[in-house]
């Protein structure tokens, strides 16, 4: 039974039916419908809006409703959507009774009350996710004493400690964190009683509904609050940019355990090989969690599509929320789970980072500081290293294995104390600064992340 | 069992088998995955790479497969992709030799000739559906006797007859054919053969195997052929525009069926009500067709993020195209499906469009030209008109109402004739240059897109 | 003169300089890039990383620059970047001297210093005109006495006061304002102390130019820090809904102003004609508006496509942030200046609205609830209802003109209170509810808006 | 002077007028505008719309101000857009008889007409970039005797000739080239005459409009004509799809030039430094250009965006098809201009690529197939070989250096002509079905390149 059919005079057709169906997908929600339905049949009976006992005996009900579906003895299925649903099974367990339930709401608050609640629980979980992720990343950079290059522009620049190399991406996801709770605030806001766009005539209580469903604040406007998917667009922003982030670590995560480069291993547990090339470990992992970025970019894109050029209020063009924020959340915390693992297994081959690290001139910058810090301005000090860099690649030496004669040779600055500032080891410790990549910042950046993750 | 097992220590752990398993959605590719295999077999037997014997047994082994698949006596699942699960199920049926299936090809070229023969379907489903759609608007053009406003910036510009409105329509959909029909080229070209991305040192006959599949070409470099999705993409952006065509028109349709415009009247089968405002019949149809092209587009989106930057040649990212494409396909074909249906319902109020069509001074630029036509430059004869328009405002007339007298006091070159020029019908009868609006022109339209249509 | 000669031995191309220029955009942030300079260099002084006297005539240098280029008399060109111009002009004023000033920096650190503090302006900037349209949207409210039909799927729904309509976009802008400061939150951290991504070696003071650049934080992490451009895809997100509810606006804009509803009049100072048609009078202005929604959502997804997959830590595709920002920027402040402008313009058809607000059967929830509160249950009084729509419909009358006869032959329950239920102005005012259409709740949504808008 | 002034009471507000106007960037169309105009005056000449003398006096005064322009004598400034420009200037020119040039059509056809011209120049343009980009890869192509590894997964796969490899690219930008080549048909289609969207009541003759202008087919329906840019998202899809090939180039070619591949050499002239670190040498360019693909996809959605779910006929959102077409095709062009010009200067280091190409058991599916040739089923072949590469890993040896006894103990069937099946340059010709790595394979590929190439 439609909820809406005492206007028409022919049923829907078939197809347009099965078009318009969206019981399919947002039967997700059956467990927030249930609550949400559970909060305002309370409300309705404090308030005298329906007898105590009928809100009662709906409760009953829709309790009932929800422990079966839990269970896994009622399916949730043959209705236009979970709203429908729930609505029609409440009738067929306590009778006439049931149909009192949608006083004093509409669909376009309840659905809108409906998304928000998941949305809260799933902010939540990928909160949660996000932080066993940084947890991870933690483990590495705490262990990780080692030394590997760092780069720009995929070129060797400066060395950089381990544990800094880690932190760098405990921060992005710390950043992650803190834009998925500031979401959370806009989520956390309820609609409902707001009805089908004006507000409702009937004395609810919107402050006890709130409360019983554990919202912030209430919506301000009834117009609004029916039409608003901004929470959606947000939270796919918020996927698409932890997705960016994933994708930095895994095309770092590829590059790091080719053969090219060796620093890193993944397990066989977590590599794939090939049907055709016997030989082959592939990082597919990486590739999976790098590819389904996209994916999440594409919802967001959807979604933006989708509420331009919206006449207010409602329109059912917003029916297309669900399906987009359900698979980019399912994408998301599959691709958090799966790196937290893989992170766990991974495995370090020091001594080809440290090799990596001391390689591709990355102490020039030492040096030119080296004579900047004698007095040359840094601009001159830049370019005369520029000179020793090419002398090097011409004579096939590296710059730990000058001679301070090659290095006066160029500029009689140069004091002996010069090949001691130009190992991988002294660049690494030199670069103290807060943020630097010194055992002892490093430390310090560990300690910060932590005291921030606290928070959440 | 893996297809790539031997070189493995430890079988890949639970977790990141499900994440990178694709089979609850490559299934979708079963036919084309065994039609596929059955002409690389038939090839193997008759090159004499494998002894024809066996080519015949795997043949019949696949056969039966794919027989039972399509009966349902065989569920497809718990492998790790559908070329794993069809190759497995052959083993198990005919023993050893069905692991001479996979000899001279990889997974690589494997899949992409999968998903080509897939893709070269979807597009022949896609042309046909867009031609029913054409069919039912060529309908409403050929009864639709009738004239209707024009709009420019939503606002009314000229008369025009049902047909050149509908004709529009017919020419948007009908670039949506010759675009997919553009696709299909490039899509039927078989990448088999191509093996892991070197090509294979078997002495296969490609142009045998092509033949056997109906492929319009080979592909001509195995690097290449393994690692191009540009035909996904493209359909994709095929399939995007084919969306905009159709929100376009479902724009139209829930303005002209609104109660501020009235000319078009959707019947309740294809109509939706609220469950609070007994009043309401909501065109859900067209509001969904219109939101889903946001889908579409962010899975081009989506895709395109995939491939950019790839290195060469597959990588794992490349997965990430069958889910948004299937999806792509389903939507675009539901949306084709629900809207023939839709418009072949339609039903329209001829008195009130021809009575709006004649609203907004809808006819000014006649009278523009009336002065042109009298050797009035252009410039000057739209500035008068301008003027007449005015007064008309603020005498709250309408320019069929004016008087000679009226027309003469802004311009002496008006004549008798005028008000015979500024009726509607005359108007719309006036615009008789090709693509233009009078009964004449329109005729041709359709006969131009009849013409057309046959090439599909 | 490139700042980084030194190590080549040839010089770059023309063509490959061209393409590799950023200064004819980055020029922008000439502002920024100076005042950054000015606080690095005082505190290298203060620091007695260079000794004082130098950091004096840096900073001298520095602001004469500054001055120059505000007075128009410096141009700025002929340079690779902002930082290169700004550079080299500083040695060609002062001397050997200004070569210390990339002392302890890198370009790295320094561009992404320029342009967070470019984008904090901007998102003051940005705050200001948000401002400024909710004012002018609150001026409507608190105008606009009148009542209008509300819509949902663009079908007349309930009736609406006008100050509620208005309501609904002051909520959707501030909203805009609250993730514009959210965002603010995250740009205001002071990345520079980072150098090339290691740190330095220098003992510098980041918290000094913290403080005299007024960041609210210092990065943490220097890898980070240099690679991270977050902030510009957060801000290009907030831009994007931020369009997305101005393309909502001017959806209803159109649609209102447009001759079938006739609610809103755009004056013609703000209206354009057309070349051919003389009675034209067109939005050009929200249509513009509308249309450039799709320019900001596409920067945003052009800023996720470059960072999707870049390795650690700064890559030369970052430099496609900037024109991406810039024109983001000049989009939404314009779209927003143009936006207030024109609604401090608008004039209303009261009666038309009015009028128009009493169609559509608009009341008809109005019916139901009144039932409903006579103890039918819901579902039932709506179908009561919808049964009464089908008589008016077939009668050709409307709600409000039942005599209480027809009322009662649907359903005994009603008496003779139904009659003044049933009128427009007292469906607006039942609505009551917090969030509602009533007066009263209206004013207090103004004032709660007002209140909200205090913080910004 | 606006071309529409006779209507309006008050002239645009300023601030309106410099929101609308479009003429800082519609300029780029002058040529097209004018040369359409001509041929638009010398039809109306011609079919005694207008007078002959009149035509010619227009036409003598449009090739005036073309020539003007070209010379940089006359500014393009001053006007609402192109069209109003060079018509106010022709008006200024040969005074009254000017105004007769607007007569028979509208600034809806016109517009669409200019892009169209304009759109099929720059499509001619882009395909000669393309094509001398694919030049520049043939050269390589050709002189590149080399031997590379072969990479899927970023792993080594199996060895490649250099000459297969280019060719790949070859390929994709064929299908570009193609693509562009089907977008010109429908580009070269004229909607001139269609007037603002019902067609003209003067007796133009379209189709010598369409001679004089060269196009390839006349609009059939003017509605359709001039409320359609597919052939703008069409070409925007053309430069995302090409910029996805030179991003993956562009990823080959940073990863190959990094000294952990240190395959290839970018020179110094395209090259770029650092401002802190004197060592480094940055492959900016390809970067770059990398990037930049986000900018193109940007535009891409940018447009979809705007034609989502616009009413028809012309609304002004369709004003912004223009600065993302200009944005795609300088950066189209620019970036396919710089990378012809960098591979042109690129040197290889043939034999660190040789060297690579022999490593990571590339040559495993040589010792598979050899078995698999021997009789053993593939699947068995494969997991033998698995096993030798875990025997080489845990004896530090390659496939190339064990002795037939190793082979033979993990399988008897392997006999004396194994050692020379497993060596690199056997693996690249072994591979010589279609398409595939060897020597003559590649020649062939070559070859059938270039006859595709002759085509364009």
């Amino acid at each position: 039974m439609k909820l809406w059919e005492g206007r028409f005079e022919k049923p829907i057709s078939p197809d347009a039916d099965a078009f318009n169906e969206s019981l399919s997908f947002d039967k997700r929600l059956y467990k927030a419908d249930i609550t949400a339905s559970i909060a305002h049949a309370t409300m309705l009976g404090k308030c005298e809006i329906i007898p105590e006992a009928d809100a009662e005996a709906i409760t009953e009900g829709l309790k009932g409703i929800l422990a079966d579906i839990k269970a896994g003895s009622l399916a949730v299925e043959g209705a236009e959507d979970i709203h429908s649903f729930v609505e029609n099974e409440l009738v067929s367990r306590i009778g006439e009774t049931g149909k009192k339930l949608h006083t004093a709401r509409s669909r376009n608050d309840q659905v809108a009350t409906d998304l928000r609640l998941y949305a809260r629980e799933s902010i939540d979980r990928m909160i949660a996710l996000i932080k066993d992720l940084i947890e991870a990343l933690l483990r590495l950079s705490r262990e990780g004493k080692g030394i590997l290059p760092g780069f720009t522009h995929l070129r060797k620049a400066q060395p950089l400690s381990l544990a800094q190399y880690f932190n760098a991406y405990c921060e992005m996801f710390l950043r992650d964190l803190e834009r998925f709770d500031d979401c959370r605030k806009r989520v956390n806001v309820m609609p409902l009683g707001s009805a089908a766009l004006a507000g409702t005539s009937y004395p609810i209580d919107r402050t006890m509904t709130q409360r019983l469903l554990g919202f912030g604040d209430i919506s301000q406007n009834a117009v609004d609050a029916v039409s608003d998917r901004d929470f959606v667009a947000e939270y796919l922003f918020c996927a698409s940019l932890t997705m960016v982030h994933l994708s930095r670590l895994c095309e770092d995560t590829i590059l790091y355990t080719s053969e090219e480069f060796g620093y890193w291993v993944i397990p066989d547990e977590y590599s794939t090989g090939s049907s055709i090339m016997p030989q082959k470990k592939n990082p597919d992992l990486p590739e999976l969690v790098r590819g389904k970025s996209g994916r999440v970019f594409g919802h967001l894109m959807g979604m933006l599509t989708v509420l331009k050029g919206l006449p207010l209020a409602y329109n059912k063009d917003l029916q297309e929320d669900k399906e987009a924020f359900f698979d980019a959340e399912d994408t998301l915390s599959s691709c958090l789970s799966i790196y937290t693992a893989l992170l766990s297994k991974l495995t370090f081959n020091f001594e080809a980072m440290f090799e990596a690290a001391g390689g591709g001139f990355s102490t020039a910058t030492d040096v030119a500081d080296y004579l900047a810090k004698k007095g040359i301005p840094f601009r001159d000090a830049h370019a005369a290293t520029g000179k020793l860099v090419r002398y090097c690649i011409a004579k096939g030496k590296t710059l730990d294995r000058l001679t301070l004669e090659e290095f006066r040779a160029v500029n009689p600055a140069f004091e002996k104390d010069v090949l001691a500032a130009v190992t991988t080891r002294a660049s690494v410790e030199a670069r103290n600064s807060v943020g630097g990549s010194s055992q002892d910042a490093s430390r310090h950046g560990i300690a910060s992340i932590k005291r921030r993750l606290k928070k959440y």
